[in-house]
């Protein structure tokens, strides 16, 4: 199988999985299902579960018992885009050419999917931790997990990046802030996708500290190639992004810096097979939407 | 020591605890910090973290290792205050006498606000279950507590119960869609710090039973009490009522009859010392502010 073949794989799993968690016993509440649901599949590339799920799977091979956290990545990857494009924050009318979740369910709506979605990714997990562990190292291992996921999404990850992000439309942003900001906003939740899959699949403290490194790593080259992209063409342009703080030329050569270091971070891998994360390196570092 | 007392202290604690979180090692992101401190310390009654340290005390008296969990389920609550407050929700520039945090710090940072205030519950509580459990029993229980805080606040609970309030501003209501509001909106944190404190406490299943039901009724009686009072005499009412769709007498009654059930179930509790719940439903359902 090669890498587009199982990428599909891992995305109909995925997608399977969210179609059934959606599916629940609602009843007077039914539309935030419909909108959440609405905002799960508008075409996402699954990426941060994929790379949980291929960075486990390089040490345990039963993907399916980390599935709910992967699932959970997603739901906050999703709710994070629903609060982001809202009139208050970026204000965007499409998002991969569909409208965007509070064009068609309306504001109150889509600050509710938001909500709704981020509590579910720990609902997701937390149920899946009752339910399925059985001994002290499983809850060991999937609580550090949780607990690992809740910062990068926080404030002290994500939404701390978002906080900058919105208080950064100005033309005039200090390097370190412009930083701080590609750390938080994309590269914790890629880096917390990473780390999970390892501390679940059960890698040792070396090879956790090592994947932490090559997260941060794809994630900043991730949000530099997305910039230099500049896909969002359907929408105003008024913050600030790395290429207009530097230049063109220098955003390429950060990429490619980045991009070597994270593959030699997986060079440093012992006895593991990492041709999935590197071949997802090149491919993500070079893409061309 | 008397209720009255016992409350101060409680609340004392509460705070102490909530500041602490909230002078995190934070750097560009400092304004959220601010701000969820300014909607955390907004004179807030601190009655579900009392409720799940109360019950958690009548099983065990050291509360301190049931704190977190109370500051996670107050953090919730704030959290669906900002954004219910939001010009798209409920549109209010006040709540206890103070302007609402996106009157100060405007309504994308009090979206980021209310996501980051969720978020750090879950933060809190997985990080204290990964850094204080030893044995299996200590991760069932804290981690079931997850699972039904998490359950309780989301789409099933009250964010459902938001859900239904956000569609219902007709004059319209049929009454199952109502009691499912009120059940989902406000009963269900309610009931979740009742059920959390006695879960954490290491109650019996039967204990939880018992005290689940006494939750729901003190909620229910709580919310139509609070209807009774109207006390948002500073913001639109534009909203169903209890009181709109029935009549203040029924109101009344309702609440003497869901008190006295409520009570009536604290009775059939063994051997424990429930005056504290008692006392806190009746001040609860006899207040006048």
């Amino acid at each position: 199988m090669n890498i587009e073949e199982e990428v599909l794989q891992l995305i109909s799993l995925i997608d399977g999985e969210l179609k059934e968690i959606l599916n629940g016993d609602y009843s007077h509440q039914e539309i935030i299902f419909k909108s959440m649901n609405y905002s799960l599949f508008t075409g996402g590339k699954r990426l941060r579960p994929i790379m949980l799920l291929k960075t486990f799977s390089m040490y345990n091979k039963d993907i399916k018992s980390a599935l709910p956290f992967a699932l959970a990545i997603e739901m906050i990857h999703t709710y994070s885009l629903v609060h982001d494009d809202l009139p208050s924050m970026d204000d965007d009318d499409f998002r991969r050419g569909k409208p965007t979740n509070h064009k068609v369910f309306g504001e109150a709506m889509a600050i509710l999917t938001g909500d709704g979605l981020l509590n579910l990714a720990f609902e997701t997990m937390s149920s899946h931790i009752v339910d399925s562990s059985n001994t002290l190292e499983d809850y060991k291992r999937s609580t550090r997990v949780m607990a690992e996921i809740a910062k990068y999404s926080g404030v002290y990850g994500m939404i701390g990046g978002q906080v900058v992000d919105v208080l950064s439309s100005s033309d005039h942003i200090e390097e370190s802030t412009l930083l701080f900001m590609y750390k938080m906003k994309t590269a914790a939740l890629i880096q917390s996708s990473i780390v999970a899959g390892a501390i679940l699949g059960g890698a040792s403290e070396e090879d956790i500290n090592i994947l932490r490194d090559f997260g941060l790593k794809l994630g900043l080259a991730y949000q530099i190639r997305d910039d230099l992209l500049d896909r969002k063409e359907d929408s105003k342009i008024d913050k600030l992004t790395y290429i207009r703080h530097y230049n063109k030329d220098r955003a390429k050569n950060e990429v490619e810096d980045l991009s070597n270091e994270a593959k030699s971070l997986l060079g440093r891998l012992k006895d593991l097979d990492t041709s999935f994360l590197e071949q997802l390196t090149h491919d993500l570092i070079n893409r061309k939407v």
